[in-house]
């Protein structure tokens, strides 16, 4: 356990050599407000195309700490292994996870292992906390959704889930569709930093886009209405959705975001995302709407409307 | 998964039912050095004398705080759930869990929960991280352990593993042993507030007293001396000890710390040790020392002087 500590966590974690091994990291932390999060990582297969759980468990954390419009600072990570896991794949996926950590400018400071025995686990599950300061001036929050928000979307959905299903049910499209897998944070970033007054973010993981504004239409008591035209799907994610009796609206992603922000500035928002990697897909999807509907969210389309329900029943096991 | 996060978790923690559900806490936190920390819990069983894997997870990092001198602010907690698992015994382990969080003045913040396939877990295993102000001048590092340092001991060792091991083997003594599972926030604030200068502290967890002191004497290189007679051990644990052919010092304790600090303050120390619930073996164990022995830790007692090593190979697996 020291021996692994040591050659791969510490090492691939950067720690500093002189800085002995402790318990906690200290940090030292100016003023202000702070945010606070944590997520579990039981994905299979553990590498996929567009990423593996290491990078998924770095980014995931970082994307919750996004949405509550926070930079983030500091990472921490626990492993659950199961005896007789490869070391290369372990080195892989902790290298992985580093260089997402490195890539938003953070590291995962402090970390736990624990090894359980075969037939336990399944290989590794991580979770990730991670601290995040919040600006001045920001309030994201479901409360702050308001009638007449323009609702944004990041990019095209569904991939994350149909990446993953591809490889684990070894369909054919297997390859030809890559997670969005993707670390919001400087989406976010860009957006405060061009004044975009943020009211509402959410990352559409497990459960999807729909799940997503449920939860916010729930809370907030107001009604989401969706140009379901606007929604991007890529012709090989709706086919597999189609192939798989999948609705695309329910599936995880892990790269895209859902804003709600006053109309005014809708259109300088989606100017923001459509200029990041990526965003060339980003779009206004809807508006908010108050009235008899409060807590619903409906999808309009040239074929009429419909309501959308979160995924009830099962979901895509081991997604994330 | 909704309902379980709302009717199950949410509730434990004491959520606030008008605060919406959101991806991270929101944390306001003063200017300061803050520490950091994470651990994962795989202990089986899940339930034992003395404790449960929930009042463990929350205790092992508010312990995991109280070793980096931190007045414990803001835990989180991760739960990896195996399908099929009694809802019962999860909301007893969720109850614990709070009630030890309470007892330190804190609350989990923020969670997440993730359930894989029966034969992909073993029930339940939590990981937490917890978020804690470090007061000023207080500075607690193995860099800081000097020659003169007197070493204490808060307690009896060897409970909390021989627990374990008895009922997960059903040894006849099952039962007569209780874990010594204990938040040591309290007695580490009492240290501090007595004006104790802490050098260093551990929780001599996995690996046991011997680990413990064989890092802390790697890390600062220095040589410490114990004086065998001085570390309490109750006659059943020694006794289940020998049956098993355990050393008590490698067996893993949960309530329990070593101290470091400045000979002339070690009396002041013990006095604040005894003066804890529980605290009455409380002890002065040993010495600092340098020389041509640093790095090496040795156990003087009448029939000659032991040098000891960490646990090397099989430690007992899931006892924490």
């Amino acid at each position: 356990m020291h021996r692994l500590i040591d050659r791969v966590f510490r090492t691939a974690f950067g720690a500093d050599p002189a800085e002995p091994p402790h318990d906690g990291a200290i940090l030292h932390l100016d003023r202000g407000r702070f945010a606070f999060t944590t997520d579990s990582f039981v994905v299979t297969p553990l590498e996929f195309p567009g990423g593996d759980i290491g990078a998924l468990a770095a980014i995931g954390t970082l994307n919750d700490l996004a949405m509550c419009g926070a930079q983030p600072l500091h990472l921490s990570a626990g492993f659950v292994l199961e005896e007789g896991l490869d070391m290369a794949l372990l080195r892989r996926i902790v290298a992985s996870m580093a260089a997402a950590a490195s890539a938003a400018g953070v590291r995962f400071v402090t970390g736990d292992t624990k090894v359980v025995e075969r037939g336990k686990g399944d290989g590794i599950y991580i979770n990730t906390a991670g601290i995040g300061l919040v600006p001045d001036g920001v309030a994201i929050s479901p409360s702050r959704v308001t009638a007449g928000d323009a609702v944004l979307l990041s990019g095209d959905i569904g991939r994350h889930g149909i990446a993953i299903l591809a490889v684990r049910e070894g369909l054919g499209f297997e390859g030809t569709i890559e997670s969005d897998l993707a670390c919001l944070v400087p989406t976010v970033r860009a957006l405060i930093d061009a004044g975009v007054d943020l009211h509402c973010l959410r990352d559409p993981t497990r459960g999807g886009l729909a799940s997503a504004l449920v939860e916010i239409a729930t809370a907030a008591q107001v009604a989401v209405e969706i140009n379901d035209a606007a929604v991007a799907v890529s012709e090989p994610v709706r086919g597999a959705c189609a192939l798989l009796g999948l609705d695309p609206w329910h599936v995880a992603n892990e790269g895209r975001l859902v804003a709600f922000v006053p109309n005014r500035m809708a259109a300088q928002a989606l100017a923001v995302l459509r200029a990041q990697p990526g965003g060339t897909q980003a779009a206004i999807i809807g508006r908010v709407t108050t009235g008899d509907t409060r807590g619903l969210v409906f999808a309009r389309s040239l074929g009429g409307t419909r309501v959308i329900d979160m995924l009830s029943g099962e979901q895509l096991p081991r997604i994330c």
